[in-house]
């Protein structure tokens, strides 16, 4: 097994290859909206959510042709919720990876649209492409896709969570809300990975826990993160959620006790992957990059 | 065959009933969110596009319990593309459908969910119902409609007409804009209507090109009828077009061959219809609406 960054390494670069190639090109017409896609999705973030589809892929025994591209679709969701979320409507952020974000570097209309396409997208590619043993698999992954996206998945969360500013909110409120808005999207790449390859039902409600731990860990992570971190380090602007008085796992539990959090939801997905045995790795891995990454 | 304006009354009042109930209940969380997407679906709108997914289910023989599904996937999009261009950062409308637009009578950042969580609901729907005798035939609707709403299909034609304000577009341009922005989605009504039964290929094809000549016979009319009509028989801001300087086909063509345009439109949308004898006959009939009509 070749070591962990060298992995990720390459799923990043593979993941990059796809993403470049199912984006319609920027000579294409409309070529502004496409060349602001491309600027949208293209050249960086962690891929975290492509990392889980790849390692849970490997559970599953799928083929990497396959997930790869499942892995894109859930990418690109990813990415259209970034440029609606940093619009002025929303968070209202100028930078992102570094860059400046869609809305600044383009202008409001096309970030609007940017996201929509990307969306659209994201489900052309799950129904394009060869992805699972049947068809009928095929469209649950569409379907488990869509709910993972919806209202009642990551648009939803983001709605409680501009619903919570400025409001005092409990844990369980908290992580409601971060279920929806970081866990659902978290969840899908870990499931749709799977649904590549073939696994039994026990397997799928373990991976379905690992993926709920995960998706909390990365939250309480983020958290801790936003409010310890410089904006040099973490390509977008630190210490906001502070500043607009978001409630926080920071906030509420405090850094140190958050930071505890974080590692027992690593235990616990670990504890998940217990029956799944060495071709889990990946997954294990995973949540120890989760847990201690300082970007 | 009952006539045409019980036809439409019951297809509208049956869409209306889907489309209730495939939308979450304003008392599931997050409430604003759900209450916002009913406000912005429910209780209007000609449901042009529902109504021809009908007529072509009619011509393939398709069950109405499936079509019904096709037709609130589109309709779901339709009025995602509504919520979203209404925006200040797009059109800045504040009146649709004879009520305020969903920013005004919610706020900004509402109605960008909103719009995204229609979309995600259409393919939730388009994947989740049984629409088709097999499930590859329904991952190609999936395909379909994605394709239609995305950078190359629908989301593209309003970064079309965007670019397009204040600058001369030729007859050429302007139908180009016009095929991505309406006409894609009203393809995709007809050939989604279609697809929930049977059909050989040479159908399809002729289905394909009378919803070609009715996307574009549609906006000839809305342009006439933007051009001419008060905002209180519209249900929406009259006069807008010319007021924002953006190109229309009675911009550059008159009001008069604009009429002439759509009165050859609607004779090639029947003409495609030949071969398709009795079972054709609402699409003839919507050919006729989609023309004659004056809101």
């Amino acid at each position: 097994m070749t070591d962990f960054s060298a992995w990720t390494q390459a799923c990043q670069a593979r993941i990059e290859g796809v993403l470049a190639e199912c984006l319609p090109a920027s000579r294409i017409a409309p070529q502004r909206l496409h060349e602001a896609m491309r600027y949208a999705v293209l050249g960086g973030g962690k891929r975290v959510r492509p990392l889980l589809a790849f390692a849970a892929g490997e559970v599953s025994g799928a083929d990497v042709g396959r997930v790869q591209h499942a892995a894109a679709a859930v990418e690109l969701i990813h990415a259209y919720s970034l440029v609606h979320d940093d619009m002025p409507a929303m968070d209202d952020d100028a930078l992102r990876r570094g860059k400046p974000t869609v809305h600044v570097e383009f202008d409001e209309a096309t970030a609007l649209l940017v996201g929509d396409a990307l969306q659209s997208l994201a489900f052309d590619i799950l129904a394009s492409q060869p992805l699972a043993d049947d068809a009928a698999t095929q469209l649950k992954m569409v379907q488990l896709l869509a709910q993972a996206s919806g209202s009642r998945g990551m648009a939803g969360g983001q709605a409680i969570d501009l619903a919570s500013v400025g409001k005092p909110l409990d844990l369980t409120e908290l992580e409601f809300m971060h279920i929806h808005k970081t866990g659902a999207l978290i969840r899908a790449a870990v499931l749709l990975g799977a649904h590549c390859g073939s696994l039994d039902e026990t397997a799928h409600t373990s991976l379905d826990h690992y993926a709920k731990c995960i998706g909390l860990a990365f939250q309480v992570v983020d958290d801790v993160l936003d409010a310890e971190a410089s904006t040099a380090t973490l390509g977008k602007t630190a210490g906001k959620d502070a500043a607009d008085n978001k409630p926080t796992y920071v906030s509420l539990l405090g850094v140190t006790r958050a930071r505890e959090l974080a590692q027992e939801l690593r235990a616990d997905a670990h504890a998940a992957l217990a029956e799944l045995g060495a071709p889990a790795e990946r997954l294990r891995q995973l949540a120890d990059f989760v847990v201690e990454r300082t970007f």
